[in-house]
């Protein structure tokens, strides 16, 4: 079974987009994962293919209405599907490296992606939705965010990544940003690679590297390290 | 003088991609902004168009050549320009909206997107690129970051989103997360909207909106408040 992805969307021709470029792209061709989008606007009953309406109480925008959502939601996540059902919402609990390891190891993602003001509430609720935020800033709507967290975990998938692009140093993987990086030219402007990189001594390499990720973790995100 | 985007990637073909779409698209069809791309394997010297070589010091994956990335990034911001340099790194400083406002009221962005393993430290520093990440996972590369910052910089521009989609009450405008919507209908599968809601009464609606962003912010995001 490869990681499925189903998208609830007002925008499905954006997708794959640029999941389906690079190893992200390859990884679908090669059917390590799979990505359905579904046209929120076909689940509406009017004739105007109405899917927002005025928020309760006042206020700018427009909020998604409930039972339009529920009805695609329940066509695409039925009763028995196992697929988190995650809301795209800067509300939401911010996306870790750790729950994209979790959300890789499971058999896939049910991703509605917001637009206009909101969602009401009820159906967040009524269908138990995890909202997800992935960063301390205000999208246009889901979509992107969408992406992001599926880029971030279908390169996690088994046979995405080559063997020869390992994981285990990179940025919060051991709870550290990664070390600076270098590659000839030896000399560029008059900048040297550091001299410790070109002595051979594996040793001196990985305790020079430890030092730079604890120093820039600490200048850059002491959060990180508490 | 509008907001002007250019991003240096190995893909340009995924641009505009998510960003051509609805407003964050209109914007730009109508003049608020412009975004180029900039081919990086276009500045690569050798007949194989070489852009990476093997980490200083061994390890896994490729990184950025410095030479081959400055040549791109002088060719497309030469001194005198104003736009901020940007790259879209998980080692940057994380992306807020506060930033996200200084940027849009800018010249513009030059973004860098990363691929591999990494880019030479040397070009990073020779070059004073402002290292920024949307979040705390890693991606296969910055395209999609780079959507990211855009879309969230673009929808702040003068006369991107409409009258009507005011910006004051949404998460982290006021240093909370956003209050719940509902909309219409009153009953959805037993779920009344909240009574204050419709109570008519906008001191009510108003006091009960800020105790509900108050408690979702306590419960979810008790950083915010510090």
């Amino acid at each position: 079974m490869s990681f499925s992805a189903h998208i609830i969307t007002l925008f499905p021709e954006l997708f794959p987009g640029p999941l389906g470029a690079s190893v992200i792209g390859r990884g679908m061709a090669d059917g390590r994962w799979s990505l359905e989008t579904t046209q929120l606007r076909d689940f509406a009953t009017d004739r105007h293919r109405t899917v927002d309406d005025t928020p309760s109480g006042g206020g700018a925008g427009m909020v998604l209405k409930p039972d339009i959502l529920a009805k695609a939601i329940d066509a695409v996540s039925p009763e028995g599907d196992l697929r988190p059902r995650l809301l795209m919402s800067p509300r939401g609990k911010p996306l870790t490296q750790a729950r994209v390891h979790e959300l890789a190891a499971g058999p896939g993602a049910v991703i509605v992606c917001g637009r206009f003001e909101g969602i009401d509430q009820r159906v967040i609720e009524a269908r138990q939705l995890e909202e997800i935020s992935i960063g301390d800033y205000v999208l246009a709507g889901g979509e992107v965010a969408a992406m992001v967290l599926l880029e971030a975990v279908v390169r996690l998938l088994p046979g995405v990544l080559g063997a020869a692009e390992s994981h285990a140093d990179e940025s919060f993987e051991n709870g550290l940003l990664e070390y600076p990086q270098y590659t000839r030219p030896q000399l560029f402007e008059g900048r040297e690679i550091p001299e410790v990189l070109t002595s051979g001594d594996h040793g001196k390499v990985e305790k020079w590297r430890r030092a730079e990720s604890e120093k820039l973790t600490r200048a850059r995100r002491p959060d990180l390290l508490k």
